[in-house]
């Protein structure tokens, strides 16, 4: 096991670009909206616990507590930076309700506790542990944001309550959660404080899962939450993509706190599984709205994609997780695709509103018709993000997400720094500095500076997207990754990953996108949406012997494509001779798939014909 | 209107070829495996009315009369050539059970009267008219094959309890029935008998359709039969299509009868919107599962495609029925699509085994995969040919179809003579002697020779799929057909419509066939099954510039083709940019589609990518 140290985003300050823009959007405008929402919904007042049977505030639901710990989180992220930012307070009052308001012996959530105070451990799908783990997360980063304790001493008091109902008493009516989230968050606390009893905790859990039946839930079988055999023995994904990403995390993390090789093993195994058979080209995952599951392999369609926000934010943890542990730039590389791709697409432009599924493909017609709905036994994803959602766990997702996103960009261990993802920057890692130039992914140039880490080697990531790149200076190649020796205090090279326009076939497995290719730009999926358009994105195939022009498009913040195409005409009736057909040249526009349906309801589509 | 009298099947015999080997197959396997089939489930036994609640025989369905009836029907069509067929004996057991057990009050239907009798006329959905009707359409038969009236005779009772209940009394708990049938049932009958009580009753029932709300079914709207708009304001296809073809088809009968325009021009419209906006290449129609309906414009999918082989037939009756109110080939054309393919892909090869619905895809792999049965919400159709279904309409709908496929290859008025289908064939016309040889569709040489038609003309339909003909006499085009005068007392032409593989594009407004076509040559639709090729059909792109080969098939009694493709390499991952993927040339072998699924279980596509 090749295990690095994390270099958590407090470490390293992005200074502009891409990111920051979105950084800045997050801090300033999307973390209040989705308080605003969240206050508007009742998930805010319910934590003076003071729903009675009959009042007119709203009946809390029982997942609440975990997006109001999501949005605590991000804020601590935020007072990282800004530790008088306004929300503070805000997210104070919450704590200092929580305490208030915790039992007596410790258990905390508010729905089984003013709702059904009668089913306090008795189904294993009501989320309680998935709340826990979401608080303790929050606590931890409270804490190394601001040093305040207290949240971490409410679910620590919570946690003592667990290991005495799930491993001593074993009195709760099952033993490991529905939904997946505590352990990854006990091997964080662990990470904090040391104490083996976390981890411990954690492990039970991981354990656990899957040695026998279990209560299921009611529409599901025991793979809809990973319950269908051991995790050492699972090495096909299955179920709920986003309770599964969330256990291989933890088991990932299992894996490097007890140097576990059987387990790394399966986590290997797992996301081989995800990453060649079960993800979109955008690094959405779950193409299913039944169960927001994981199907079979090869099963991509594009209209009725689920993709869930959360669950591509999900897969970016369990590879970057793995990154650590298994030194290899795939798990870099499916980081890129999802943050670049299927996680932002979950967020408009303007950081007000959301997506919960992301389609590859839209057909606005077919958003009229009730039989293609009945068709597709599944819904048809919205084409308009919201401002909220009953089941809200994407949007406090997306918040904490942005506020941390650059902690996915180093690794360190003693002797190297690793550099995973390109994004403008200046850290401060194992006492060396190191600053980041680059426009990316506008462009593939970075320059590297490093200052005292002479002796020390650096590993860059090559992107997998690239085959034409060029680097300042001698480097060895090991698992994907450039490695080049630093020499003098202050160290420089620069890279350049030449970002041309690609066209992408999916395998012929893939049933969805028989005789289609998707465009990238470096890490960027495109799309072609019908506002940019004279015609439906079913009208044209690409030329893809034309040369593309990129441009750069502020609106976007990104660049955008041209391409030469041809369209069919399609005026010949239902059947005709292929002769028939006439074609004539366009020119096709297309956008980065992560900014689509920033303009109003339009026709969309990843995979276009060629 | 330019009228035509249809020249019935009776006054046609069939020589050899095509159609003469079905027509054997039907008389001496089908009509007895369907025989037998419906003897192992009770649905012959029910005619004893012994059926109590307790006994041990099955309980019999409302619709199990109309199964039989159709049966009954198609023996009538076989005793018309072999008078003394084995089955004539059972079918008149069954007509003396019937009379033995019609009600007093001249009612007779087995479910309403052993099972449920406190229903009769209670349930719109119930089948009662709809089963009348089939024993209307077997009387008929039956009395013009045999002389024999008894089974006219209790229908002619029945039909006067539905007057008195419907027309006068007006007691029964719906208006219209809500399978269409018996309409153009009585119609038949008004021409056999000429009484004015089956055409008035006939046009009660069409026109009072959809004037006011009635009864639903349990699940659908109004418009699953028909019932959203007077019948004369409906202008799209709607509902149930075997309910709808059915309708349109008394609809045709009765403007033909009443020289009535508005109807006519509404049969129009509904033609038009089936055969240019909602049937498969295949002459199939009714693309969804879900109320085994037509849904909306060119939504055709071809693996979930529902395509009841009862609907096929149906859309030839209505197309049959046209031809002769309204001079057009495209008629003709119709009614040679679905007979060559839609139709007879319902029966397998050996004669002993059934369709219900006709896919155009088969992708073998996601019947073993619960998530695609999920995802396409429809169920998969069924892989192999099945004795008998519960719901046994389309066996005993083949039988009678093939047993009288002579009567669509004529039409006559006092001067002229129509050739509508190419058959061979002799046959007896108002006077005049006309054979037909041709060995159609293996390839489209057709003599004609005509005898006592001095100055009569000849219409010949010219398929709308040929492009490439030579006739060898002079001719005016008119409508679509070659229009020739006759001279002379033995009067011969000579026609060659030339067979050449065709690739047929599909409407760019089907999103199912993006990017693909379809192979025909002549009439006949073809399919690739991966019983015949080393790779499956995802995997190819037709080379549509190639030189196809046709040669015959003794097995399929047809051409087959073989077609140069490309083969893309399968090995390159999820994602890959598309100069990775190599292409192999590859010879394909296409079969026709009629006969898919006859060498056990296969995937299979009619749509290619090219």
């Amino acid at each position: 096991m090749k295990k690095l140290d994390a270099v958590s985003f407090d470490k390293v300050s992005i200074s502009d670009g891409f990111w920051s823009d979105r950084i800045d959007r997050n801090k300033n405008v999307t973390v209040f909206s989705v308080r605003d929402r969240f206050k508007a919904t009742g998930r805010f007042e319910a934590f003076r616990f003071n729903w009675t049977e009959g009042s007119d505030i709203p009946k809390p639901h029982y997942f609440w507590d975990s997006d109001v710990a999501k949005w605590i989180e991000s804020v601590a992220y935020i007072l990282k930076d800004e530790p008088q930012h306004e929300l503070r307070k805000e997210a104070e009052e919450l704590i200092e309700l929580m305490e208030k308001n915790q039992c007596e012996d410790g258990y905390f959530n508010i729905y089984h506790t003013v709702v059904a105070p009668q089913l306090r451990f008795k189904n294993r799908d009501n989320h309680e542990l998935y709340c826990l783990g979401h608080f303790i997360e929050a606590a931890v980063a409270f804490f190394e944001a601001t040093g305040d304790g207290r949240l971490l001493e409410i679910t620590d008091r919570y946690i003592d309550l667990v290991i005495k109902v799930f491993c001593e008493e074993k009195s709760a009516d099952f033993v490991t959660p529905g939904h997946e989230e505590i352990e990854l968050a006990l091997i964080r606390l662990y990470r904090l404080k040391k104490d083996k009893k976390y981890l411990e905790l954690a492990r039970f859990f991981i354990d656990q899962r899957g040695q026998k039946e279990e209560q299921l839930c009611d529409w599901y079988n025991s793979s809809y939450n990973q319950s269908h055999l051991p995790v050492r023995q699972q090495k096909e994904v299955m179920g709920h993509s986003v309770r599964a990403c969330y256990l291989y995390s933890a088991m990932a993390d299992l894996a490097k706190e007890t140097d576990d090789e059987e387990l790394l093993e399966a986590c290997r195994a797992l996301f081989d599984d995800i990453t060649e058979r079960k993800m979109y080209i955008t690094g959405g995952v779950g193409s299913s709205c039944h169960g927001e599951a994981f199907t079979v392999k090869y099963d991509l369609p594009n209209d009725t994609a689920y993709a869930e926000t959360c669950a591509s934010i999900a897969l970016m943890m369990f590879a970057d997780r793995m990154k650590d542990i298994d030194l290899d730039s795939r798990y870099g590389d499916i980081v890129e695709k999802t943050i670049y791709n299927g996680i932002i697409s979950g967020i408009s432009l303007d950081g007000r509103s959301f997506f919960y599924e992301n389609p590859l493909e839209i057909n606005i017609a077919d958003h009229s018709r009730h039989t293609s709905l009945v068709r597709h036994g599944e819904r048809l994803p919205i084409t308009k993000r919201k401002e909220v959602f009953d089941c809200s766990c994407c949007p406090p997702n997306m918040t904490r997400f942005l506020a941390s996103v650059g902690g996915h960009i180093f690794s360190c261990n003693e002797k190297d720094i690793f550099v995973h993802q390109f994004i403008p920057c200046n850290a401060q890692i194992n006492g060396s500095f190191v600053n980041i130039e680059t426009e990316y992914p506008k462009n593939g140039k970075v320059r590297i500076s490093i200052k005292d880490a002479e002796g020390k080697r650096l590993f860059v990531r090559i992107p997998a997207w690239c085959r034409n790149f060029s680097i300042s200076s001698d480097y060895e190649k090991i698992n994907g990754y450039a490695v080049i020796g630093v020499t003098g205090d202050d160290f420089e090279i620069e890279l350049d990953f030449k970002m041309e326009v690609r066209f992408i076939k999916c395998s012929e497995l893939v049933r969805a996108n028989e005789g289609k290719c998707a465009v990238m730009c470096g890490p960027v999926v495109y799309c072609m949406e019908k506002t940019d358009n004279d015609f439906e994105h079913y009208e044209i195939q690409l030329d893809t012997a034309s040369d593309p022009q990129i441009c750069f498009s502020e609106y976007f913040n990104a660049n955008v494509i041209r391409l030469n195409a041809f369209r069919n005409k399609i005026d010949c009736g239902l059947y005709s001779d292929i002769s028939d057909f006439e074609k004539e040249a366009v020119e096709v526009r297309l956008i980065p798939y992560f900014g689509f349906a920033n303009r109003g309801d339009s026709s969309m589509a990843v995979w276009l014909r060629y």
